[in-house]
This record gives structure tokens, sequence and C-alpha cells, in this order.
């Protein structure tokens, strides 16, 4: 069971640090750690093993909690963090961590009232670390939420999804429309669909702007398949294309191959960023290259790490990235190229099974 | 211009409380003083006037903010709120205020690198006690919140959207379309649509359970309209309507009409749950509405004010609130009626405009 080897790793952290126990209160850390999907939770993990830990949620998912969370001793209430730290105190637990980069100053302090302020030690990110490395049932699921995206996109251009006179909303709403046929429970965040001079814009919400023969056209979309998240970006062009855009078309791709080609174990991440910005650069377009080269994926949308020109540290296999460089050519039009990969010691796995080749849509 | 006049609210509350300044980081809090839409800003309002006051956001927002921020003065930079700490040091701010519901102990530690600790002070939820009542600018947006989902319904019936054979996951869908076509942004919250017993399950998640005569449908749904959340449920039965069912909806009915006829300017909260309560209670019913009976609605989909049995404090005129009152027989199934409304004076005004008659799906 996954999700009992996750707190396990967890209580090697918590004995480092010399901590008997972490209330854990993030609802995504929470999930990570029990299965739990409710939208009110908390969670006692215990140095000394899972007979010690407790999981803490509200009437509303009385039954739910049974269900996702059967192999821990369970309470039911509200205010489901101040009753783990009472429990704490009645425990006889001397160093509490909390999570400091989660809970709210107004927060400490009422967890201060109930536990006194020395019992309480602040704990930034011990789950989030852990969550940095995919384990092969995320893995499993990503790869679900990468394939429901690729097969919606491949829905939406086999049946002529991208005709001119379509609106850009439209385009949005039928590939959202097709990911959930696809098994996604949603669509992993604000589809991106933008036509013509909007493709340049990077993060671009959908309008009632109507695609016309001639245009660049950038889709940045995700599925969202048992709360994990998956991001993909296709350009394609509608009709032939002019040679700027079979231009722009390729070097994007190549910083693309670059950077998924630098992707690696023991790689530092500005490294993976600086090895598809270069190519972009070389090409007298590195201001066009606005943002960073791409972000972990998992139970956020954007999570650690971050492949940018600032990231510190380095890749480690089991990491969930995306590699997404774009060139944004204002009032013209931009391309932007984006698959989901995981990291290993070789070859990174792609699990974003959509041709990089340019797409021209016959029109 | 109304983003103006909610800044002048707040700085009477600061002179009040004595502050020189509010350190503003909650996404939603910003967007209501300044009309700014983007993830991530931070504003510091200064007590004395807009003049003083400044807003911060990163790079990805500099054309965006131009234009939603024309009125104060702009500074660009990843760390909104680090930048414009070390401002209001510069400015001799000597008390400045941050929001200390929603800042956490580590970006106060960071906070207090910058301003030193004693400088700051705790401020619990200014401007959210501002949001509570809609002025006339959110109370219209609100509005058109609420008539997105009345036309999403009144399609959906109109057209055989609810024939048996469709599954909870089609019908969840097809009302988010319909949503969209009628100009709201997406969904204001997960769509609930419950078929037969599901129906009993108060927050049941569309599955692909298959619509079926005789059964219960609860749908609960809502639009988002410039970030405005609108908030229904309708129950229709599929085909003629056994008499378990004809009375269950009468009593919730009955219960939601007691409910509106109790929302009233000067009401207290847990009196207006109360006069529903007690008409399901009387019924003998009473341990089966086990939530509730409305919430307010506005920039989040659940916000202050609370109705419920534990609600502390009295109604408003333009708060706007949910009366959501529902009945739930475990393996048979459930009935809730859910209207969006802006207390006032006299009459709430009633801004979800569906039939709460039974409706009879033909089939």
């Amino acid at each position: 069971m996954s999700y009992c080897r996750r707190r396990e790793a967890l209580r090697k952290r918590l004995r480092q640090s010399e901590l008997d126990a972490l209330l854990v209160t993030d609802a995504l850390n929470v999930r990570y750690l029990t299965g739990f999907t409710g939208s009110n939770s908390a969670l006692l993990v215990h140095a000394e093993g899972d007979e010690a830990s407790v999981f803490c949620t509200d009437g509303r998912y009385r039954t739910q909690s049974q269900r996702q969370v059967p192999d821990l001793r369970r309470l039911i209430e509200r205010s489901c963090q101040l009753r783990l730290a009472t429990l704490a105190v009645e425990a006889g637990i001397g160093r509490l961590g909390f999570e400091s980069h989660v809970v709210t100053v107004d927060g400490h302090a009422a967890l201060a009232k109930v536990t006194g302020a020395d019992a309480l030690v602040a704990t930034s990110r011990s789950v989030e670390v852990l969550r940095l490395i995919k384990d092969d049932a995320e893995v499993a699921v990503l790869r679900e939420a990468c394939a429901a995206a690729d097969t919606a996109l491949a829905g939406l251009l086999g049946e002529g999804g991208l005709c001119p006179g379509r609106t850009e909303r439209e385009v949005a709403r039928d590939l959202e429309t097709r990911m959930v046929a696809a098994g996604a429970a949603g669509p992993s965040f604000e589809t991106i669909v933008a036509t013509g001079a909007n493709s340049a814009v990077p993060h671009h919400r959908p309008t009632d702007a109507v695609l016309r023969r001639g245009d660049l056209l950038k889709m940045d979309f995700g599925a969202l398949v048992n709360g994990y998240h998956s991001d993909m970006t296709r350009t394609v062009v509608l009709g032939q294309p002019e040679q700027w855009q079979r231009d722009l078309y390729a070097l994007v791709a190549a910083a693309q191959a670059a950077g998924r080609a630098a992707l690696r174990a023991g790689a530092q991440l500005r490294d993976v960023d600086a090895a598809a910005r270069d190519v972009i650069t070389q090409a007298g377009h590195g201001e066009d290259f606005v943002h960073g080269l791409g972000h972990g994926v998992g139970l956020q949308i954007h999570e650690a790490p971050a492949l940018s020109q600032f990231g510190v540290g380095t890749l480690a296999a089991g990491m969930a990235v995306t590699v997404e460089p774009g060139v944004y050519l204002v009032d013209r039009g931009g391309v932007r190229i984006e698959d989901t990969l995981v990291v290993s010691g070789g070859e990174p796995e792609l699990l974003t099974l959509t041709t990089k080749d340019l797409v021209i849509v016959p029109c």
C-alpha cells in the first residue's frame, strides 16, 4: 500500500528532525499521505508508527473517510487541526511539527493556545520534498492524464474541430469535453486556446476571436485524473504555413528537443533551462522567450522543481516535469511546444505522445 | 469608480485601528480592491489615500495590470509582498497591518525580516468584512451569473437533456457547456448531478450512473461571471412521481419558502436557519437535513455569512446568500432546493428565477 510507504518515508524525516509528530494540514499533503479527497481534514503523523497516527475529518465525510482511509485511526470533528493538537497534548507529544508554509499566523495562534507555543516546531515542506519524486502509482496516473489530453487533441484534429470560423472559446470547451470523454475528471487548469496574433500572448484566455486560415493556433491544456495534472501545448497552422511560421516552429521544436535531451537525473535545473534557451538566444530570439522552460506537475499543476534560469538544485529520477519553450512575436504570433516527462537516469519517459512535427490543419 | 470607493471604505477601518497601512496579500481581496485578476499580486493600502498606495505584480502581468489598475502606482516585481514591505519601511510606515488569516508563519517571518517584527500588526478579515455587503456592481454581476445558470437549466429541460439513458456525468457536462454558452466563464464549482438513490448523498459527484424513469434527479450547479459565483439546486422527477416523492418535495419547498421569508436585514443568522429547519423537524425529518441552510456567495462560492444552527451575527442589506434546505432519505433519494438571493430591509431580491414547482420530466 503506497500511502503506508509514504507515511513511513515521512517518519524517517521526522526522526531526523527529532520531531515526535507532524501535524499535516495541507489538503494535498493529507491526500498524498492517506488518499483522502475531502475538503476538510488533518493528519497527525506520529514518529513511532501508524498505530499512534490519527486522521481527522468532519461529519460530511464519515462514509468516504471510512472507505479512503481504512488503515488509520479516524476522528470525526469539524475543527480537525485543533482536535489533533489536543490529542497530541494528551498523548504527551513534546515536539510537534506543523507546516509553517501552510499554517497562517492566526492558525498558529489557535494551535499554540492548545499546545503551548514551545511545543510547536516550524517545519517547512517535509511532505512536498517526498512529493517531488513520483512513485510508480503516481507515474501511472500521470500517464493516464497525459493520454486523456492526447486523445482529446487527436479527436479534435481528426474530426475537423479546428476549422476556420470556430472561436477560441468553442475550441477550448471542445477540448475539455473530449478530455472528460477520455476519462478525465476535468481540465487540469484553464485551457488556453490562442489564434493568430493572440498566440503571441503566453497565457492568453480564450475569447470569441475566430479561427482564420493562415493563423498559428496555440493550445495549452491538460487533464485531471485522480487528482493528478497533465500539461501539454501544441501549436498548429491553419492551412499552408508561411515561411516565417515554419521557421519559428522549427526553432521552438529544436529548443524543445534540446531541453528534453538535457533532462536527466543529476542535471542542474538551470542547465536544463539553458540547453533550450541557448538555441533560441543563438537564433536572436532570446528576449521573445519570456518564461521558464518548465515546472513540476503532480497533485498541483505547478509544483517543484522549477526549470528556469533561476532554478537552484538538481533533477532526480522520478521527477515529473514539463518542457515548454516558446517564442512570441508580438502582434504576429507565437509558438510553444510542451510535453510532460518523467526524469530517469537515462532518457526521460515521454508521457505526452502527440507528434511534435508541424501539424498543418487542412482548410 | 467602485474600486476607489472600496479602498476608501477600507481606509476608514485602518484609521480606526490606528494602522498606517495594510498590506493586502489575499488574491481575492486584491481583486476586490483593484479589479486585478492575475495570480500574483499585493497591494499596500495607505491610510492617507490612494496617492500613497501601491500595487505590485510580476512581469507577466505588465500589460494587464496597466489596463486593470490604471489608478494606482504600480510596481513590477516577482516578490510582491516583500517589495511592498520594503517600500513601507522606506516610507517610514510605523504600524503596518498584515492579513493574519492569510499570511503563513513562514511568510510572516520573511516580512518581519524586512520590517522588524514590531512594525507588523496582525489584522484579520478587514477586507472580508467589506466584501460581506455587495455593492450595486457586484449584485449586477451576481444577477448575470444566476441568469446564466437559469438559462442553462431551461435549455437542458426544454431540449430533452434529462431523458433516461443519459449519465450523471453527461448531464453535468451539458449543464456546464450551456452555462458557458449563456455567458459564464465556467462553472462556479464542481457541478453535482445525482440521480435515484444518489440524490440522497448531499455532495454526490457525477458518475456514470444512468438516469432512469422514476428517479429523483438533483442538480446543484452555478455559473462564474467576472469572478462572481452563482449557486442553485433544483430537484426534478423523471416521469410521474410516486406519492413519497411528491411529499418529500413539498416538505423541502415549504422549508425553503420559510427560510426565504425569514431572510431580512437584522435577522439573526441562526433564526433564518431555524425558520426552515423547524418545518423539516416538525415533519419528523430533522435528522435528514444534515447541513446548514445556506452561505454567502461572491468572489468565493462559500463565504460569510453562514446560515446555520451555529451562525453568530445578523443579516444586513446587501448580503448575497443561498437558501438551500435538503432532506435526504438514505438509499431512496433526496430533495434540495436552492436559490441565491440578496438581503434587503424588506423582501429579499431573488436572483435565481427558475420555478420551484415540482418539475416532472416527461419520459
